[in-house]
């Protein structure tokens, strides 16, 4: 089955990597606009295996398809991509990027239409001119297939060859044998660390490893510094990211570190009290509600914490948050935790630039402090290099979530947020992992497609 | 011991980070100065260590020094790396590059300068703003230590922090412990499929894998269309490429597939002749010497296979042709093997794209035909995208070995030619695989450095 459908591909590869720009734009433009003509029909189906509001769902659907639509756009640029040397003899030398050939990508149950089967990596890898071959998610079964028919009957119409797009499903033994498939030339993942990792692992094995662009587990890290306690905004701002879509965005703030002042220790009663006050919603799977609620019972029997709850509502997560002395801050409270909780740590100012020496690599890094205020600068100027160290994007005097899609965007980060940190899956610098360099020296021109 | 140097590297990232453009270029242009001065004390040294010739090793030398400038002058441009977004709240987002971290470097054997110990990754490293750990080519620790004093003297005079430049020693343990190493962030090495497979094999292993840039072995097929059988600077051209350098070159011409026709025997022949006749010297190590009279041993002993050597001179391999029908192409006829040998197969025109659809991955395909024959060109058509799926640089009328430094350069190619067919090792695009983006988001201007 798998072998069928990524021979498909293998074969439909050799035809894409001859369109041009405006063929390949023209079908991700048929996509995005089949997709949001069956919004009504594909939203209720998404919301009810996935627990997500529809509200939300239809503000991700407009992503989606806006997403593909710069994506094809972007197919439309100059695809050569260096100016012209001189080779010896006196020749011209050429770069121009091909596609990689065939990709794997595995749909994310949190993004199911944004990093679905239609999402950031099948857009990116068809921009590319290559092949997909998707694995559905296996908690949403029913929105994989209506996305996979949609895009599937759009690509046909738009006149790509069969093969072009090809539907799996089925649990990780699926997942290896898709990765381990030998016509498979990239891997786009966006889930948990354990996962990415086993998929790496996979990529590694074979006879010819091939790149994995995964984006697995982040922290997400808010430092606090002290011009930024008497800005009221900050307690419900960031009690909106920890507990927004149910906790369960990739850039949700995970540890948020504050002054161990007066002021400081405001803050974070105001956040843990704001966060636990949150109304959520159910989670993606019932394994993640367990998970969660397992970090709640272990995060109350730590010593030094102090945990503020949300209620019990329905099959809804509690939200909560747990304060601690940074001075405690170990093992799993300076790791993710999928769902709508946050660590709070307090520390002397002084101390933060070797608590965030302590940080692995994240998403994003955020920054609040009062730009006016001489102190804060000062600290911020220590810092910034550390968290650039650290993380694919910096926040300043915002929040993490909400993740622009345009062309500055880097969305990626140092392991074990990613495991190519020099790679993007979000903006159209998304397209270069799909596609690679090839120098034409002294090539006449017009021989090459 | 490693541990101590890898920790002076991580010491000495944050600072070289900081650094601005100009002062990269200028320690890059310092040791390019330093080992161009000490030219008639090194090549002596690298010459008696390799048995290469001074005059190819001042050449060579040359190529390094220019490498080195040039990758300085690509640190002075603008790391902004994308253009200005907008993000939630109207915020702007401007994407920068950051240098990636210690770099562990793999001094090759057969480019003892322009890839060695200050050789194009060191440098790309430099010019990226990371520091280096290089270990030496066990074969040549003469000519590793001699750059490297070169070297440490050029940087400590340029201001470069302790730990910028650091050199190590010893076989197998070593590397895989450097390649382990928590500190190290990315791995650059030339060589042999199995070296850069073992270290990739370590850096898969560590619980923070990094990349690993490694270019490896590369059978650099030339197919010669019937209107190029004509043309009478082929044999001596090919032969040359052949031979040169003992045939130790990453680009060496190992496979030359010409047409079955009277015409195409007659190149082939005159081809077979032409490298036998080749004067060589001695290889870059004894194993490399066996390696090669072993396989002129197995060649010989093939069915269907014609092998035309010649003469053994000294400690100089014997050069030689093995000339074969394509239908016997399998195993290790269609595998790089370096010195002076090459595989000669005939076929029908019309068989080429079926063999070209059996190659591996090489750096380079070339393509010798007669613009001006309808009949090679419509054949080009075909095989140029093959060709292109399976090389990171075609060369048309010309021979693969001689690379250009220079912008446009792509030197890379798909598994097994390297194992980051995305990058690039020669050209200024190789400063590339040792930084990384991140963004920033709503940042007053002057606080990131």
């Amino acid at each position: 089955m798998i072998e069928e459908i990524v021979d498909r591909a293998a074969s439909a590869a050799r035809e894409l990597a001859s369109w041009t720009g405006p063929r390949r734009r023209d079908v991700l433009h048929a996509c995005a606009a089949a997709l949001a003509e069956r919004a009504d029909e594909l939203v209720p189906i998404v919301a009810g295996e996935t627990g997500l509001a529809q509200a939300r769902l239809r503000g991700e659907l407009d992503r989606t398809t806006g997403q593909l639509r710069l994506l094809g756009d972007t197919a439309l640029a100059e695809q050569i991509r260096r100016s012209v040397g001189v080779a010896p003899g006196g020749v011209d030398v050429l770069t121009v990027t091909v596609p990689i050939g065939p990709v794997a990508v595995f749909a994310a149950s949190n993004f199911p239409l944004a990093f679905g089967v239609a999402g950031g990596d099948t857009g990116s890898a068809l921009a590319a001119g290559c092949p997909v071959v998707v694995k559905a998610h296996p908690a949403q079964p029913a929105t994989g297939r209506a996305i996979a028919a949609i895009l599937s009957d759009a690509l046909a119409g738009a006149g790509a060859p069969a093969g072009t797009f090809g539907l799996v499903e089925g649990g990780a033994d699926v997942s290896l044998a898709l990765v381990a498939a030998s016509p498979i030339r990239a891997v786009g993942f966006t889930g948990s660390l354990a996962g990415g990792r086993a998929l790496l692992d996979a990529a590694s094995r074979r006879p010819d490893p091939i790149p994995v662009y995964a984006e697995m587990g982040s922290l997400n890290p808010v430092i606090v510094l002290p011009g930024a306690l008497t800005d009221p905004r900050w307690p419900a701002a960031l009690a909106d990211a920890v507990t927004g879509s149910a906790g369960q965005l990739c850039t949700k703030p995970g540890l948020v570190l504050v002054p161990d002042s007066a002021e400081g220790s405001a803050l974070g009663e105001a956040l843990a009290n704001a966060v636990a006050e949150r109304s959520t919603h159910r989670m993606l799977t019932p394994a993640m509600s367990a998970a969660h609620a397992s970090w709640l019972d272990r995060a109350a029997g730590l010593p030094d914490a102090v945990v503020t709850a949300g209620p019990a509502t329905g099959d809804a997560p509690r939200p909560f948050a747990v304060r601690v002395p940074a001075a405690s801050l170990r093992g799993e409270l300076l790791e993710e935790h999928f769902g709508p909780a946050v660590v709070v740590a307090s520390a002397p100012v002084e101390a933060y630039p070797g608590i965030v020496a302590t940080l692995a690599g994240s998403l994003t890094a955020t920054v609040l402090a009062d730009v006016s205020d001489e102190s804060d600068v000062d600290t911020a100027r220590v810092l910034l290099p550390a968290l650039a160290e650290r993380a694919g994007r910096i926040v300043w005097n915002g929040v993490p979530t909400g993740v622009a899609v345009c062309e500055a965007m880097h969305h990626g980060g140092p392991w074990p947020a990613t495991s190519a940190p020099w790679s993007t899956s979000v903006g159209t610098a998304a397209v270069e992992r799909f596609r690679r360099p090839v120098a034409l020296q002294g090539l006449p021109a017009g021989l090459f497609p």
